[in-house]
């Protein structure tokens, strides 16, 4: 999917809305537990209840790795669920030498067929580029993350500009606005606005609505621009919303809530 | 198995060698792809050539995740494979928001049940600590990587120090050396000096000797301690020594030209 692609999916559906299956098995409700893969049944659910009201769903490999081989199976199927028109994001921040990267974006763009995998840019040009030679594809490199610890390193200013200013600026020299995006936290409002200046063009993906306190409004006052550019994900506020047999219903009453946020958002462009 | 017990491995098999095993499906040697899994066949012949001359495997995620859930089985055979006083390492480079970092720690530590992760410094204090919290396990974060790449963004100074340093030293008071160690590569000379300034205690490990052009001798005279204090990684060169049926005999042969000279390089202390 191309970023026309998905504008154009963002309009019909409107909703740039992007919903994380953070699925824990100790979190799926009880009476799922007697499926032999409860994560994909619990996913399937999630999905089939809220698949018209979003634009695209990301998985954090850390949720499926937790179980070993069956948490992928889980992953994989979860994958092949999910309409061929939502775009997908394997939440993985991977980053490693070049020839190790090239591994790394073969499994999710090649084996799993991903739309997007993240990627965390600590190594440098030859652990993000290895992602950026796959048509049609985009790597979503983190540039200003939505946790406490975003402070520690990501804010470092040689003076001129910040960690993360430097990382959009060059992963923007080594990739497009067609093959990369960036994370930029909805929890550093004071930060996003420069991030938009830095990339005018690029989609970013925006975590922190929601349960670590971001606020979709400032978002998009800061970040939108007259294709969208951005993609707000929520996961635990919409997944677990209920751990009843109400859950999937919880789930869509929750997207929904955003979802209409969204509509009134997009209106202006 | 503690530090105190990895120094002991060290002094007892004159040897801080540590082997990765970045086990590639299409270099395997071709008589060993009748196997139901070649990747767990080639590792176990190489670990039974090996394990007198090493005190650590390191596995990178990247080439099993390649081959999907499948890949997976044959890392966790492979780790079972190795034997209880050899120190295990999964290269994972992970990271991600605080409770999302636990899910990988619980999978690494708990489910696969290896001594040290890789872990990856972005995201800062909320994405590390959590590995912190396993008796007898040790993190292993980046601070200086033996890539090209390493010159982007780790090398970044505010004036007083570098984004390297600063990594080391935040990371030196979240944890302590008895469960952390730094990634420093063997191809930055320039810098090794500088991590064992500021890491005076944490054990190093020191990729880049062999295939990417480090030298052992430059990485001992800088990084040595009375205890060791270093693990130095041979990946390609080792494993991938011969493609034919003596692949694990050359691998031997590779492992014990670098354990004879780290035999003499452990003379001194």
């Amino acid at each position: 999917m191309n970023r026309k692609e998905l504008f154009s999916n963002i309009k019909s559906k409107k909703s740039f809305l992007c919903i994380g299956l953070d699925t824990e098995l100790k979190k799926i409700p009880t009476h799922l537990q007697v499926y032999d893969d409860p994560v994909y049944e619990f996913n399937r659910q999630i999905i089939d209840a809220t698949k018209d009201l979003c634009v695209a769903y990301k998985l954090n490999l850390a949720f499926y790795e937790s179980l070993g081989s069956d948490g992928l199976l889980a992953f994989e199927k979860t994958l092949k669920h999910i309409p061929e028109n939502i775009f997908t994001i394997a939440d993985a921040k991977r980053g490693d030498i070049g020839n190790t990267s090239r591994m790394y974006a073969d499994t999710f763009f090649d084996y799993y067929n991903v739309n997007a995998v993240t990627v965390a840019p600590y190594m440098g040009e030859d652990s993000v580029k290895p992602f950026l030679d796959y048509p049609g594809k985009f790597t979503i490199v983190l540039a200003l993350t939505s946790n406490d610890g975003s402070k520690d390193f990501q804010t470092i200013t040689d003076g001129k500009e910040m960690v993360f200013e430097k990382v959009i600026r060059k992963v923007s020299e080594w990739g497009n606005p067609d093959n990369v995006m960036f994370v930029a936290g909805a929890t550093r409002n004071e930060y996003l606005k420069r991030v938009r200046e830095i990339a005018p063009e690029h989609f970013l993906l925006i975590p922190g609505v929601g349960a670590q306190g971001g606020d979709l409004h400032t978002v998009a006052r800061y970040c939108m621009t007259d294709y969208c550019g951005i993609l707000v994900n929520s996961s635990r506020q919409i997944i677990y919303a209920s751990s009843g047999k109400n859950f999937a219903e919880a789930a869509r009453e929750q997207a929904k809530i955003l979802q209409q946020q969204m509509e009134v958002l997009l209106e202006r462009i």
